[in-house]
């Protein structure tokens, strides 16, 4: 099942796409897609409605982010062996883990804002994990059952914030608009396997990264693991899985982005993010 | 204004601490202590209520946080001399940021729950600032009035997750119960001088740290912008300011928590953390 959330902001409603691509109406089964709503028991319910019974919505519809009331962000740092070279760093031996600010939330063709006294601007194609279910000192082998379904994200990044400003990752990685997520919520069971799945980004038409989820250091099943054993993984947390190779800042020399450039992110089988730089401010 | 959520666990209501000393009940005036509660009008218009109008409360009854939809937790590390010196690292030519996960958030005499795996349980005496009003790139002068009061924290830390295990602060710093504060928020304009309070932290008894905030390397003003910066600051979020010396992890030898520990947390004019260590789940 493929999940939407459609309709002006602050006034989004839930939907789906059908097996035609049509996006349909979900709001008077449930009231939003809100952390509470991501259970095993009541995905099933929804997949239970019979598509055709819900009003068929105008394909040219704002499409948000697929979930809200996120209430953490977790996100896993050179986690693809190439990318940990070019930004010429070891593989970790374990899960690098970071947070980004819920502040930084936007949606999935929502300008990414330059911060102000910004240098270094820099996107990141991730798969990102949805939680759906609690998960504390979870064991590898049960973690898959405790996400709700992948999306696509950007790890929007200021590198010199990042690295050159006193110490961890979080003040590059939190300024407004700096997670996006979106367009859809594809349900665990509609992804036959999450470890294969094609990850690229374009900039201004121009390919930067070309990679693919079975180039993780750690895979997913591993890192829900690995994240519950340090704190508790809510419904509705985001897990940013990590980038492949391609960033601006890996480039030689380096492209950072700048107002006007054009963002494009996609993952086989869960959409695209379409982005414009801008001005913050 | 001395604010506080008292009642059982799930049922809290907000209420005030009046000139005797007695709990007072407001919640025929507000339902909680929410974010969007915060803003210096509301907070004048709670002040503004005759103290005598307000329902008397047990004063046995149980104190809970005294704000609830807290929606990130940012630290600031090494930010009193004494403590970078026993944790032998340089003291921060600027604020070292990290974060806590909002799932640590607990109240001020709940357990502190020793995390599976755990070897170097610590504790940490910090002043917390709690957001009155959205902060983003705010200069120093003005970062005072983004502050809707002060509270007490521990800022729980296993320091082998913090340290040896890939990186990043986070990791050691959220586990459930990693983020108690309270029992009071202290509006801004009731603290005189928020840069001179004496801060202590006591063990089964022994006095561990005795600080004071005017040994703090960035101040709490400085401290807001400074993150305001990176990151916009919501009302409602809370900023741990840093611990004076005296932790486990800085004795000689270090002296970490174990089940059964005491541990009392205080700061001058803002109350008192009680909390017990126990095992975990």
């Amino acid at each position: 099942m493929t999940l939407v959330r459609f309709g002006p902001e602050g006034a989004e409603k839930p939907g789906l796409i059908d097996t035609d691509g049509q996006i349909r109406d979900l709001s008077s089964h449930l009231a939003d897609l809100t952390p509470d709503q991501l259970s095993d028991t009541n995905l099933a319910r929804l997949a239970a409605i019979p598509q055709d019974s819900l009003p068929v919505v105008d394909a040219n519809v704002r499409l948000a982010a697929p979930v809200t009331g996120v209430s953490k962000i977790i996100a896993i740092g050179f986690n693809y062996i190439d990318h940990a070279a070019e930004m010429a760093v070891d593989v970790p031996e374990e899960p690098l883990v970071f947070t980004k600010a819920v502040s930084a939330l936007s949606n999935p063709f929502d300008p990414v804002i330059e911060p102000r006294a910004a240098t270094k601007l820099d996107y990141e194609a991730e798969l990102v994990v949805v939680i759906g279910k609690r998960a504390q000192y979870v064991d590898v082998t049960d973690a898959l059952s405790h996400i709700a379904g992948y999306t696509v994200g950007n790890d929007v990044s200021e590198r010199a914030f990042q690295r050159e400003r006193a110490g961890q990752f979080v003040k590059g990685k939190s300024a407004d608009s700096f997670a996006p997520f979106g367009p859809w919520l594809v349900t665990r069971d509609s992804v036959a396997d999450v470890q294969n799945l094609a990850v690229w980004s374009e900039i201004n038409g121009d390919m930067r990264q070309q990679g693919n989820t079975n180039q993780m250091v750690f895979g997913i099943a591993e890192i829900v693991s690995y994240v519950s054993q340090f704190m508790t993984l809510m419904p509705g947390d985001l897990i940013y899985t990590g980038t492949p190779e391609g960033v601006g800042d890996g480039l030689s020399p380096p492209q950072y982005l700048k107002p006007g450039d054009r963002i494009r992110i996609g993952i086989e089988g869960l959409g695209e993010l379409r982005q414009e730089v801008v001005h913050g401010p």
